[in-house]
């Protein structure tokens, strides 16, 4: 059994990007359980009454905001943090988008589109993006990560080596992550949360939706850790993977314009076979389709794999 | 039921490279099932007996045969030949080598080792690399394709357009790989059976093992495919995810760089948690570790994940 929580975070104690500057909203002990709510990444500019013109009109002053720091009593440089993820307590509201400049393919897809979501916070069951699709849910943190030794503020959108911005679909319930800690007390924020994504999140956005959830952080002394690491407690695709998958492929000499190929190429599929708008199959495969490296080592070519879950269109 | 084979084609009956001037060795008529032997990339010049300093002085000019190439009758460029992966029947002897000059860390592993696996043919129980390490085995060809339309010879190493050394490891049991024509016949090979291997491949080999196994070619009419795609017919990792998965992460701008630094830091966590030798950890990510993009959208620095399937050191 988790602990109970020992505080409560609520989402108006957040800031905006990474600067060891920021006070810390609070100090606590190691191995202590925090409640925290998290807006989505828009910080509540998207509501499940916007349209596509709220898209245009996005103050990116204000994306992907994280709650805290959190200072953690005793972390000094050359330490881990470790976070262990709790439960999450979904909105039920979600949104994705195509936000133009921003997604693997943003040269392709110029214009904005907005998908608002309804999902059961309940039952958790499969969410419609269509009438014949629906996407197995599985919430995370997309943003977990300590400051920075640089002074100054540094953008929240790339993820660092003390972690951030990592969209790693895996940070859900039961997973444990481990930080660097760079400044002391390690100054902990988290926030992105996300009701599903996969291995890419290809479009720039996954199914981003508020909600709140439990995080443990423990100390690990003189972990002398490189970047992120993490541990999952069990599997991390069965709520996808029952029916198998479509997959496409990029072969060549550079994995990024494989990656491109492979994921244009399932767009096509889709297009093709379930008669979708095309920038529809990308937001769809930006939340359930995974971007896997399948042999980096047959040179000169490496060839990247896009795997489309069929139980999407059960 | 898949059908009764209609051929069988024995290991002797191959070539090395892609040549679309090389005489097929059968006309097969669409939708026939062939029961194919193949030997392992190293042409039998690895055995059970075999030692390092055979890899040392492995023949270059014999790796990678595939048997073939079988003419389907009436195919013709801009159609696909759709290749449904039968049984297979393996023959519990493997091997994995670093070899050097070869692999994703080539630089940092200069010299050769080679690894003898003797694995349970009929119950195909996971597979002991030491005492403490059994790899779970799901047997699949690495290297399926179709000449190209250039004439001359071209390396069977890369994989291309038409497939080839794609390196799938899904490509298995029920799996069906569509592969675009692009002369007259299709020209279909096939080879470099594998008793496990995981995305990326990255030392290089995977458990190259010498095994037999049943294949169908049905003909597609006009599909004007791009690049290879395939259906995999269930789920893709249920024999390695029970446990969950340890994970490194690579963050940076570049992804083969970000790619590298997943890897070595697992292989750095195997040392430490395993007490193994870092090049026996690199050969057993190889076999059994999942290389993926978990991100490629949040300008400028991209994360590529390495899971390792607990399940190995349970």
């Amino acid at each position: 059994m988790p602990s109970p929580a020992s505080h409560t975070i609520h989402r108006h104690q957040h800031h905006f990007g990474w600067d060891n500057a920021i006070p810390p909203i609070l100090t606590v002990a190691p191995s202590e359980t925090l409640s925290v709510d998290c807006s989505d990444s828009s910080d509540g500019q998207l509501t499940p009454d916007s349209t596509v013109a709220d898209v245009a009109a996005l103050d990116f002053g204000r994306i992907n905001p994280v709650v805290g720091p959190i200072r953690i009593d005793g972390a000094q440089p050359g330490d881990a943090i470790k976070v262990t993820m709790g439960e999450f307590t979904p909105s039920g509201f979600g949104w994705t988008a195509n936000i133009p400049g921003f997604g693997l393919l943003a040269d392709q897809f110029a214009e904005p589109v907005l998908k608002i979501w309804s999902y059961d916070r309940a039952a958790m069951a499969p969410a419609a993006f269509s009438s014949s699709a629906r996407v197995p849910l599985k919430p995370f943190a997309g943003t977990i990560g300590l400051a920075l030794a640089e002074p100054g503020l540094h953008s929240i959108v790339p993820p660092r080596r003390t972690g951030g911005n990592l969209d790693v679909r895996d940070l859900s319930t039961g997973t444990m992550l481990y930080l660097p800690v760079e400044v002391a007390g390690g100054l902990f924020s988290i926030g992105d949360t996300h009701a599903a994504q996969d291995d890419g999140e290809v479009c720039g956005t996954a199914i981003e939706s508020p909600m709140a959830l439990t995080v443990t952080l423990d100390l690990v002394k003189r972990a002398n850790l490189p970047p992120p690491r993490f541990t999952t407690p069990g599997p991390v695709t069965r709520h996808l993977d029952s029916d198998g998958y479509e997959a496409t492929t990029g072969i060549g000499p550079d994995l990024m314009i494989a990656a491109r190929e492979a994921v244009s190429r399932m767009i096509d599929l889709l297009v093709r076979d379930q008669g979708m708008a095309a920038v529809d199959a990308y937001m769809l495969c930006s939340v359930c389709g995974d971007l896997r490296i399948s042999e980096i080592v047959d040179l000169p070519n490496w060839a990247v794999s896009f795997y489309f879950p069929r139980i999407v269109f059960r």
